[in-house]
């Protein structure tokens, strides 16, 4: 309260930083900076805890832009409160190779916790950060420490109201009562098309009541301090429910064109640019002004927060000798690493043992790691029993007060809302003391597509468990099986794509996605039941290709993953017997880790001299890449049972020594150079 | 009003239907079918109107299953009331090549609409068909001919209502205030994992009033057939808000796990199953029983049914004498084909016209067409100025009390609700007297996966204008690159993915889209500048590849798609003059439609004896299956002015060339075969 002239400099300073930004760029998005501009001053300057000189204090408060268009008032934030982002860096936003760049990068840029700009992506990541703050504090605070204690507050726009991922999250965080999420609503009633009376007339507000949110209106958030402060101690307050400050504002306030669409996503023009800085007291010949006692006064809150962190680092040496073994897990935690000797846990499998389904190793693997990984928080998106993803000792992640769970459960039960459920393991894995995991089917994985997405641009280490990977789900019919989706998601840089084997590959798959600090991992696993297989083991697997049937005089070679190399096991034999013919077998459970192995290796794995032939019941698309010719599904699947839907398409061992036959006969007196020489270097 | 003991019979029959064909399969959902029996009985036999004989009778009330599993209440109603599915076909429920597969798909069983199971996609299409009801209606009803006054009903459960496309449809529908469309909510309390209390506690009824619903909520929904009737007549009667019908039912009623998981996805026990049968009357040593009084009952609703639709032709009969321009219209949209001579006004364009962003040659198309095919509806998710997708004459598509439209106006504002419009579409196109085409960045056609992957498969006529397509997007940076996508819905089986490379190939992309009846289509365009090509044509471009470069002397092939195609040829400029050496440039605008060639064609594309380039500034997966070396980019894009980031991925002449000469040097005293001869034929 009391606010003076001094306050409405810095907001002015503030909304001039955006729009000279997007001025010298020609490009961006003044319109949510300049209206936005007040609640920042407020949210920032009198309530958010956090040190710019060390973006990682866990508990600092955690700020997301879901507008992430948006993201030069963010820019100017963290410039104006002293994280390392420059003036220069201000200068050089939208720039090749600027930590300023288009749309918020978590990895680029210190004091961004999460990449945004997809609308509705922040907006679940906050939800994800909120639930990681509720765990750690469930796990981890003691009478007189309270540890894990921050806000998360998250701005979205109309664009993020409308997005069904934010409805999705919305909902979720409704029924998880969480207390210290604050969503601040920016009403601007403008989105791309102009006014939103054009697509969107529903009642924000009481659509957030409905999902359990507390829900606050400031009506006039150009002007209105006084209330924004309020409005924040009040959601502040509610502690057994979000709150959703509706903040009613007009879009690049100031400018001539203020409340329009013109201000949305294009900079102002000379003339304007002149005008809102003779509004706001500005130089008009001047550009990328900061008054020195903006500095000042945004610096000294920047001080109370490194006191804070101070303070709370002291808080912590206390709890070390108090509880020592939960301090250690802490700082091991948020260190990155996992507990020493942890992969001595992971299953290992010999030949005789049984036939086993992947989604039931996936499920062996979890039962055996979840006691020596505790920050491993595994879900599912309402797929429990299929996905295979909850050990037996589990407890849920709930309110207390339902009866069902506590804050500290390690199950999270995400509803059917994959896209959701995709985007919130992002906003937990950037909170620092959790790996999420969560399964689906395959094939709903691309409802989160923009998610996933999202995950390998922001380098998070998540886990999704997508099981019924095939047309071998059988009855469920093609609407469920995926035969696009491996492509897809081996097409998106910096994501692994695990179809694993049997149970050492599948061992494997959780090793490398566990391990993978800065990459997310999809496991592609089976409904049905896969055999174990002679030579496979969780080191060759690691590879991420090998010859798991190896002979020296062999006249093909056949690649495969997942559930087909046990058939394509059976067609060498067949081949051999039938045929008097020899064929190499090779396992591909991973493309973007055999990859990066060296070509020496690659080279043994598959070798000049003899043709490739690739089988995956999937799009042959990509296998290109491994192989000279591709046996595959590229057209839909079928309803039925499993065994019947793979004799239909000739996913059999005949079905496949044919193609190794016409292949060995397409090649004969051709020379053959394996697919792994290539005429030069990827730019990667 | 006034049910007896037949109703009773009648919805008993229809649960065991679905009992025995589980059983039978020993896969399915019985659960939904049993607690949905009551109101199906009533909606179908007092409501709705439709002509078993004839499924595709253009004003039949639309029912969509949108809790898709439970398919089999959808075979049983429609085998009773005497669709083409006979009991044998029941019997067949969930086997190979049946017409009652598992989950419900459009294309194989008479009288299904839409093909759902995908959750909340069978919703989101219900709106879509809503929204054409109410088009056609405004293009073609007039006073004393209400030719388009169907009812559009979907059934939606749980899951649906998590899911965040089903929440953007609704917003939409309210928005629209779709008075013909209903929704009847299954509010059984239970999804996979049990007990929705897990993890959806919202108020669904308060969240669809926000969205601007109508709600209307029957309590006991297993046993007040009146009270069912008279929320159905209720809703009929709204007319300006579409309505919601949350009914409480027991899901499995009858069986000893009612009101349980355990009912939901597995088929009762045999002990079971032998308890519900004789708890509704049956003799428990039967199945598949049909008594002949209850097969009475629904032909005769049937009968009506054709009745009315007899009606319904003589009225449009009379129609085509009052209004024979009208009738002409109507009759030509409902036979699928487009008017006579349409594709004269493409846009033609020389090597002199100017260079323009394909998104504006888009533009130009649809300026052109838009008066001479009036069943295109286009629109946008918000971005109608940057997706160019609008023509200037357009009117909106809303309810006339807005001011801002018509119900006869031809473009949509979906909002930022890009899953939900690319669901809408389907519906839309399903309807029969529409093509539907709606714009967003291609990047976030991915956020559409789940809707786009279901066009394929129903098979169905949609248009995605997908701007934006790469790198070229210049400053927004990484998050909205696209670098996966078109490896992705080029995998996706049926689906037409277009990357003209100037004006001319626009307009293939655009007659190709809009001739292939049973195939979508995503046109991926650019925001930047492309000039005119040399040897492009329409005729040519419809091949999917051709050369724009030929050289009979060529030591290379180089080919590429959309904007990299001017590049290429600059390339090949370069290679002649500072090289001396001689390249060819294929553009290949459709992978897809290039596929379907004969392989003569194919092979003059891509002859044998020199190698092939592929340049794409996107993910290089897929690209082996027409080169034998690749030019891509496997790893994210950056933010900076467009020319910059492409100079910076060395996508310019000089990096085209030296990846050529390293491709040529690479091949160099190989024999090389033209990666379009393959040793065996894909199935397709």
């Amino acid at each position: 309260m009391g606010y003076t002239d001094l306050d409405q400099l810095a907001i002015n300073t503030i909304r001039l930083l955006a729009v000279d930004a997007t001025a010298k760029a020609n490009s961006g998005h003044p319109g949510a900076p300049m209206g936005m501009a007040p609640v920042s001053h407020v949210l920032f300057n009198k309530f958010m805890k956090f040190n710019p000189k060390n973006p990682d204090w866990a508990n600092r408060d955690r700020f997301v832009l879901s507008n992430g268009h948006g993201c030069m008032l963010q820019y100017a934030l963290l410039h104006l409160f002293g994280y390392a982002v420059s003036l220069d860096d201000i200068k050089a936003f939208r720039q090749l190779d600027s930590i300023t760049p288009g749309h918020p990068e978590a990895h680029d840029t210190p004091g961004i916790e999460v990449t945004t700009g997809p609308l509705g992506q922040g907006f679940a990541n906050a939800v994800g950060l909120a639930i990681a703050q509720a765990h750690s504090g469930g796990v981890f605070n003691k009478p007189g420490y309270n540890l894990f204690d921050n806000y998360t507050y998250v701005y979205f726009g109309d664009g993020c109201a409308m997005e069904g991922i934010a409805s999705e999250a919305a909902s979720t965080a409704g029924h998880l009562k969480l207390g210290n999420l604050i969503g601040i609503y920016d009403d601007n009633h403008i989105s791309i098309d102009g006014d939103t009376k054009c697509a969107f007339t529903e009642d924000v507000s009481k659509r957030f009541e409905a999902y359990g949110w507390h829900v606050v209106w400031v009506k006039d958030g150009d002007r209105d301090l006084e209330g924004i402060e309020a409005a924040i101690k009040e959601a502040q307050s509610v502690k057994d429910k979000p709150t959703m400050i509706r903040l009613t504002t007009t879009i690049g306030f100031g400018s001539k064109l203020q409340g329009t669409g013109g201000v949305h996503g294009n900079p102002l023009k000379a003339d304007d640019i002149e005008g809102v800085k003779q509004l706001f007291g500005f130089d008009p010949s001047q550009s990328f002004v900061v008054p020195q006692k903006v500095y000042d006064l945004y610096h000294k809150h920047a001080d109370e927060g490194a006191a804070q962190e101070q303070e709370w680092n002291q808080l912590l040496q206390k709890y070390a000798s108090e509880f020592p073994q939960e301090h250690s897990d802490l700082t091991r935690r948020l260190s990155g690493k996992l507990p020493e000797g942890w992969e001595k846990s992971l299953p290992v499998y010999k030949p005789s043992d049984p036939a086993i389904a992947s989604r039931k190793l996936s499920e062996a693997v979890l039962e055996k790691i979840y006691s020596v990984i505790p920050e491993l928080l595994s879900g599912s998106a309402d797929l429990t029993g299929s996905n295979n993803t909850r050990w037996k000792a589990a407890v849920d992640f709930q309110p207390p007060e339902y009866g069902i769970g506590e804050w500290s459960g390690r199950y999270l039960r995400y509803g059917v809302r994959e896209h959701a459920m995709a985007a919130i393991m992002n906003g937990l894995a950037a909170y620092g003391t959790v790996i999420p995991a969560s399964g689906t089917f395959l094939n709903f994985v691309s409802y989160a597509a923009g998610a996933v997405r999202l995950s390998a641009l922001s380098r998070v280490r998540v886990i999704h468990v997508a099981t019924h990977d095939s047309i071998g789900l059988g009855e469920d019919g093609p609407t469920h099986q995926p035969i696009e989706t491996l492509a897809h998601f081996r097409a998106l840089p910096n994501c692994m794509v695990w179809r694993p084997a049997d149970g050492n590959e599948t061992s494997a798959a959780y090793y490398s996605a566990l391990t993978a600090k800065h990459t997310p991992s999809i496991l592609a696993l089976t409904r049905q039941n896969l055999p174990q297989l002679e030579h496979s083991s969780i080191e060759a697997a690691l590879k991420g290709a090998y010859p798991v049937l190896e002979a020296p005089n062999a006249t093909v070679t056949i690649i495969s993953t997942g559930s087909e190399v046990s058939i394509c096991l059976d067609a060498a034999t067949y081949l051999q017997k039938n045929h008097g013919v020899v064929a190499r077998v090779v396992s591909v459970p991973c493309f973007e880790v055999f990859d990066a192995q060296d070509k020496e290796y690659k080279l043994k794995v598959l070798p000049d001299g003899i043709p490739v032939l690739s089988v995956e019941v999937c799009s042959t698309m990509g296998w290109e890449r491994y192989s000279h010719e591709q046996f595959g599904l590229n057209r839909f699947g079928a309803s039925g049972p499993y065994k019947e839907v793979y004799a239909k398409f000739e996913f059999t061992p005949e079905g496949v020594s044919k193609r190794a036959l016409a292949t060995i006969d397409f090649y004969k007196g051709v020379p053959v150079r394996s697919p792994i020489n290539r005429a030069f270097q990827q730019i990667l």
